[in-house]
């Protein structure tokens, strides 16, 4: 059946019919903010000095084919994907060993590890954490099985690509449905005849959650009270602003909720912590007005997740900073750590203890089965055994990847690497088996620079969620709610949409 | 009181708030489509070649204060203005003779005429037409006087801007009332903080107008019936197409009308009238789904309106077959010349036939003379008389501008043009008296490319209206919604959004 869907799809398209819809996306895009700030290979250096000019988000022509109940599950698993990390993120315990194995292998663990330390010594003073989650997945084909959902990776900072996501299911649906009536921007085929992408809900959820902190927060702390707002933490020259600013926009325009963008290097000049007020509020100094100041109820970062974000010690001096004050952090350092893949890698363990269900306590078995479903096998690579000896035998080692702890490492599709490192450096790779996608799908790729690009290609589902819950373990507020298509040509592995490598695209369930 | 309300506006900006207000727009202009495809100054040849890139439409940083009598005198006379220039398109005797006298001096008058003699040989087969109007005015300062309505010109085809115009109108109200609770994106100033710009309906009443023409053609006239679509027509390499983009966004998803664009040069090989059918239905042949043919119910030229749009007789051809069509056209040929700057001068003529109580004879007097007090004095400079006495007089010169009767000439502020032009020419220009609009009023615009300007500005409010009607001169839609501030600095003369010399504008009314 699967195999089927992607032999025939996406149709071909004749010149006219390409121009047509490669015109109607272009367009589509910039007047709805489907965009991004064009890179150094659109742009030479020394045009557009002043940062004006924007050009369309890649995007896939054709919504993919994707089975529909390994998106059911996806969605049906998320709040509970989202119980798990906060649990996680409460177990200190459990995470700090984690943590301090990776410690000598790890720089980035370590100085965020130190942060922990250093908050902890001096005693937190907001028990709210926010979590806004990206759990990503393939659908993973076996000769004997329907397709089956595979986790990727679950990310627990900076999850992206949720407002530009949302657009591309708008442009997917306009496109199978204009003009009203008699549609025919598409040839015909009958997948898309059929249906519509499902509903995608990524800007509502993840404001949701940043608006439930908000008001969680409670009343200002300063004296006299100030106003309350929330903090986006960016980088500089972002080029994925767009992307941002759809959240920005429903917070404000919805939810009547003050945000403000802070980059990430003016952390330091443009909040304060009141040395006099043992409640740490955090206060934001406008440059624009620097009269009018405002306490900071959230602090959602889309920065300080990589680590040459970190160029000096004054930006580990700045997360300290914000992890130490009391507005609620999205996420703390203790729940950014809960990402590393070292953690997933061990949930994922086939034997010893029952984390999962240890973490899920007051969790239905059979959804806890579920969810250890989605996990791919994964081998410890720290010490002898099964992980080192399937990494080092020619033959299996093609069947698995290498997935490095370190973020902006590169999984690696063979063993080379691994051999050629020094043993001490293994435990900072872990083994995972490879997740098999259609090998027949296929999609066409409208570039950022308005190449068109066409062949076999690798889709990844996200799913979004948020929780909010406190350091006890009580759960405030846990919902899931949208979804992110990421599709790439085969030949590619690394993602990057904003980097034109990897194309948004949204998809029709079959 | 005029003089003191500009006087201290807008407020001064530090360059932390230049910096802030600058990077919101340019974000804001992006994100909502208030943007135009970048021009050759921005973009040197071989950049961008597939046109992908889009910037900020050039706007003002803040909305510009307009007196309400004027803008409300505007928004009451535009329904009338519609009547008016219904009732003078349906007189073809009346107008044939004003534009007789222009064919020697106008090759484009002749031409438009031309095609209209060649359809009336032939007999129209529809006897609707649509009017998407506009009507621009300037607030005139007169020492001893409150600022009076005066009309600059009234535009019967192409009017644009309605679908940036509303997007700029949003952005001012934005930064006025952002963050939500505690604004602070503005300096503070009384205007700044006492109200919001006026709700702008261009988007919904120019969509409205053509949904109306699109309900009034009634059924297919083709056997078998064909599916009914818009078309619109439209400039190659059209940079403003995010304006037009706006209304087609009004129609296809608000009306579920399906609307095409063709370009003009496009538009006989995409349409064709059967020449079997003595109803002449226009059909649409899009070229991206041959096999699925629409019926035309109604054109809406946003091209054809400059005489360098015609580079051959093929040009001219399309227009003709598109004006012998079935189609209602927005607008016909005949109300195109009912646009001519000379109507504007015989209608606000002092002496002579009372034209405007002629054609509006079931119109209050009052409100006859609250539109004949929009005219700014005009002479006729054809003949011997008032106007060329005023002309000639190189103390009353400067009091005048001489407008162009051709399109695309440029209005001119001296008489040296008129001087050395050769008498018989002289016709082909009408004397105005200058409108003398505030002198202290000042802003900050943000170019495309990014850069800021400042100082001295000069605005010209337009208002949007639609009329429907048939060739008896019954009236079947007539509304008025909508409109435009652009704003010039003072040294420039000529308009042009689209080409960055003036900008895009809101209004604060006091």
């Amino acid at each position: 059946m699967e195999e089927s869907v992607y032999s025939s799809y996406p149709p071909e398209l004749s010149s006219a019919q390409q121009n047509y819809l490669v015109t109607a996306v272009k367009d589509w895009a910039i007047q709805n903010g489907l965009a991004v700030r064009p890179g150094p290979a659109i742009l030479p250096e020394g045009i557009d000095p002043n940062g004006v000019l924007a050009t369309n988000a890649p995007v896939t022509l054709f919504p993919s084919p994707f089975p529909r109940a390994c998106f059911e599950d996806a969605t049906a698993l998320q709040t509970v994907y989202n119980e798990l990390y906060a649990a996680i993120t409460c177990n200190e315990q459990w995470l700090g060993k984690i943590v301090e194995d990776l410690i000598d292998v790890d720089d980035f663990v370590a100085n965020l590890w130190k942060v922990h330390l250093a908050v902890q010594k001096e005693g937190y003073v907001q028990n709210l954490s926010l979590g806004l989650f990206r759990s990503d997945y393939m659908a993973h084909n076996s000769s004997d099985h329907a397709p089956a959902l595979k986790q990727v990776e679950f990310n627990t900072i900076s999850s992206s690509f949720g407002g530009l996501s949302s657009l591309v299911r708008a442009l997917h649906t306009e496109l199978l449905t204009s003009p009203p009536g008699s549609p025919i921007s598409y040839p015909s085929h009958p997948l898309l005849e059929s249906s519509t992408p499902p509903e995608n809900t990524a800007v509502e959820t993840l404001s949701a959650g940043l608006a439930a902190a908000h008001k969680a927060y409670g009343p200002s702390k300063s004296s006299p009270a100030l106003p309350l707002g929330v903090l986006f933490v960016v980088q500089e020259g972002e080029r994925n602003v767009f992307d941002q600013l759809a959240l920005l926009k429903q917070l404000t325009g919805f939810h009547k909720i003050p945000v403000f963008r802070v980059l990430s290097t003016e952390v330091l000049n443009q909040t304060s912590i009141p040395s006099s007020n043992p409640a740490r509020p955090l206060i934001y100094h406008p440059p624009h007005s620097p009269a009018s100041i405002f306490e900071v109820t959230t602090v959602y970062l889309r920065a300080y997740y990589a680590p040459d974000e970190y160029k000096s010690s004054r930006d580990w001096d700045a997360r300290t900073h914000l992890e130490r004050s009391a507005a609620i952090k999205c996420p703390t350092v203790l729940n950014q750590l809960s990402g590393c893949k070292k953690v997933q890698q061990v949930l994922a363990e086939p034997t010893g203890p029952d984390h999962l269900s240890s973490f899920l306590s007051g969790t239905d078995s059979t959804v806890i089965a579920k969810l250890r479903e989605t996990f791919a096998p994964q081998y410890d690579l720290s010490s002898v055994g099964q992980g080192r000896d399937l990494a080092l035998n020619s033959d299996t080692a093609l069947k698995h990847v290498l997935k490095p702890q370190r973020e902006g490492e590169a999984t690696t599709s063979t063993n080379q690497r691994f051999l050629d490192s020094c043993e001490s450096d293994w435990k900072g790779w872990v083994l995972m088996e490879l997740i098999n996608p259609s090998a027949s799908a296929k999609n066409v790729a409208l570039r950022n620079d308005g190449e068109v690009l066409q062949g076999h290609v690798i889709s990844e589902l996200g799913v979004y969620g948020t929780i909010l819950w406190d350091n006890t373990g009580k759960i405030h507020h846990n919902e899931q709610g949208g979804w992110l298509l990421r599709t790439k040509g085969k030949e590619v592995n690394e993602g990057g949409v904003a980097a034109g490598f990897s194309s948004l695209d949204s998809i029709l369930l079959f």
